[in-house]
């Protein structure tokens, strides 16, 4: 087991991404006007990409056109105090071509929030890294 | 209830720092290095103010001196896709005065991981925002 400066164990990149691909909600991080902002999302991981869909309009489509973002999962045990996370730092592209689009919509992915949500956010998961807080 | 453009309700100031009070875990986001970056936390609110323990050699610790940082709650119910999130932006400050961090070593606020936690994060609530997913 490695562990960091914090004392947090260090997870390996197959085992962030299996729960990356298992986690329901995630949060891009992204700037907004200069400021740091956060949105939690629900998403799929299509091959090693992180999917997400929103409306066309929203800040979240805007801000996050071929930008650096943060992606981030976790999921914590308040009783035993332990837990994980997993972040993704990758560029945010605006999915636009009408062949990539088309095979978007066959994933199973609908956005919990209701109305239009015509707009694909892909996210490259080139950086990745986890933590575990030792048991 | 208002709702915003994507569909969200808007959450009022008291209802966003009621959920913030009783949150276990939050996520601070900052800049490292030019690249977003997130990092789960356990915190406490004090008065108005956040308040995060680390260890004073940490990234979180050099990367939120004087910084402007935002600071993430949220709870989502996977089964109902409902849930609801709030989002502070502020100044993160570096607590030094010898006062000030006598007050703070009296909260009942114990890092979940292990190691040194000396040094204390104050991060202002000035600007609150929060949304739900309608029911």
């Amino acid at each position: 087991m490695r562990i960091d400066t914090a004392g947090l164990e260090i997870l390996r990149r197959a085992e962030c991404l299996r729960l990356l691909a298992a986690a329901p909600i995630g949060r891009i991080v992204f700037t907004d006007r200069a400021l740091p902002a956060i949105q939690p999302v629900n998403f799929t991981l299509h091959g090693a990409d992180i999917i997400v869909r929103t409306a066309p309009d929203t800040k979240l489509a805007q801000a996050t056109r071929d930008s650096v973002v943060a992606f981030e999962v976790d999921d914590y045990d308040v009783y035993e105090r332990t837990g994980w996370s997993v972040t993704v730092v990758g560029i945010g592209r605006a999915v636009t071509d009408l062949a990539e689009l088309a095979e978007l919509r066959t994933l199973p992915l609908r956005a919990w929030a209701p109305g239009d949500r015509a707009h694909y956010i892909r996210i490259e998961t080139d950086i990745v890294t986890g933590r575990r807080i030792p048991g």
